[in-house]
């Protein structure tokens, strides 16, 4: 295998990288609109004036799903002042694939869900690559704790990784529980994590078909992982206290979007598309003043959840 | 004056101006109180393990307000490493007092309001004082235009200002419209203005005093400021149309504060309370995709006043 990877060259790695991402959104948009049965995908064209674009596709007013995107972007550019000093880049320009989406489901019983997936590039003056690294990973956002969801959400994860290393799983899901933090909330968890990696260099042992390949596998296990939870709770009945408290906790998601993820950062300050970026905030949402669910209630024992990480597998 | 203000040891200017920001918030909750009809306020007292604290008033469900929060706070302690790196302050230790308002009404037809003053205050490692300035100011966050409203507005402020400066409304108008602004939507303004200014040190000529009185002339100019709209536009008739375009904007207001307000990125990294700081978010709120209102609607009419900010008197 290093072999093979050995003769692909710079341009053939992006390629392989770029078809693997468009192939993924078409194959994730078909299974989750056959598991919506009403709604289907709006897509956007979008092109960047300093370098590349992307595929926009929407989803809103389903029968399972209020809101959602799943986004590709294929986007290129010289290296800005502002990707320098704040980023802390180095290099003459820069390549990323990827591809990012959010759902948020109608019914509170069903999580939310986002995964990413991306390659970042490098280059110096002369085009030659210089640095390049993987990132990722899929989390999920329950309203409501149901413990084998989350049990085959995380086990789904953990049996992926277990392919390529056995301590990738609980590295990864650590930086998760680590990283989907508001921090201004006392560190309570946005949900209840899942896997989360950045900044993975190729490297004599795990070189870049092992970093690709690892992506793809983790791309390729976000159906399984999530959809089988969808079916299982997308018919559960609920009321106004559901989904208040749902409009509560998408509230927590809005604030981790905006002030803390590095992602939505990024994409503001590259000059990114905004309404592609922002397809992530939920589409109803309820702040209130001072909100505490009751203790022991089912709004509490998730909150308890997402303030205490704990092992799922 | 200046000779009396010369006699006023920094102790009694601090002194001075916390009770006229206390009494201002009384003032204030009851002339809304009044207004609403329905709800009253509840006071939260907090305290600070770093030092001081504030008295957090809340209002929700009445008549007109559908949510919002009359604060004050008197904290101050020794400065951080972040105030010194990311906040750019020197010296051993700060105080700081100010009152800040949001109100976010019911009915669309009824703007929302902001307003903010205070004064901040760096001491060195004797604890003398080392540097002060104020800063503060009221703006207005329509839902629909009706210029006359947006002129009452402004033209109080503009009333307020002149009796100080000529200079200042001019200057503090821009400095509003150059503020609240979603950098990130094309400039999109939070609102339709109305002053803002910040870092006012006094010198000899507007002297502690000066800035004491201005910021007073401006705290007591709220309420006729706010209050005639409010009492205009409150009985008319909305329905789902404007309370949705209402959670539109809504939306705006919560992406410019938790992604550029200065004012909470202060209390965030400052530790301040959570709650008291993000009161300031709207009760109900909607995302919708590239959402984009109809050219030459009502709704459009006010987006274009965002985008292009005017003047007003």
């Amino acid at each position: 295998m290093n072999e093979q990877v050995a003769n692909k060259t710079d341009k053939q790695i992006r390629a392989e990288w770029i078809q693997y991402i468009e192939d993924l959104q078409n194959r994730i948009c078909k299974g989750l609109e056959d598991m919506d049965g009403k709604a289907s995908f709006r897509e956007d064209k979008w092109t960047r004036p300093e370098g590349g674009g992307g595929k926009t596709r929407v989803i809103a007013n389903g029968n399972v799903f209020e809101k959602g995107g799943v986004n590709t972007s294929v986007v290129y550019g010289d290296l800005t002042d502002i990707m320098r000093s704040q980023l802390k880049m180095e290099g003459s320009s820069w390549f990323a694939c990827g591809l990012s989406l959010v759902l948020h489901p109608v019914n509170p019983y069903v999580p939310t869900v986002h995964c990413n997936y991306r390659m970042f590039e490098l280059y110096d003056a002369n085009g030659n690559l210089k640095d390049r690294w993987f990132g990722g990973g899929t989390d999920l956002t329950p309203y409501y704790l149901f413990e084998e969801d989350v049990q085959h959400f995380h086990g789904t994860y953990k049996s992926i990784c277990d392919k390529f290393s056995v301590d990738f799983y609980p590295e990864f899901k650590k930086a998760c529980d680590e990283y989907f933090v508001n921090w201004h909330r006392n560190q309570e968890r946005r949900g209840l994590g899942g896997i989360f990696y950045d900044f993975q260099r190729p490297g004599a042992e795990k070189d870049v078909q092992f970093w690709m390949d690892f992506g793809k596998a983790c791309g390729d296990g976000f159906l399984p992982a999530y959809l089988p939870i969808v079916e299982k709770r997308k018919r559960t009945s609920f009321g106004e206290r559901e989904k208040t408290w749902q409009e509560i906790r998408r509230g927590r998601y809005t604030e981790f979007n905006l002030v803390h993820d590095r992602g939505t950062l990024f994409g503001l300050k590259t000059n990114g598309r905004i309404e592609s970026i922002l397809m992530s905030l939920p589409p109803t949402v309820r702040f209130e003043y001072d909100y505490h669910p009751e203790p022991g209630s089912a709004e509490d024992q998730l909150l308890q959840a997402c303030l205490h990480p704990r092992e799922w597998v």
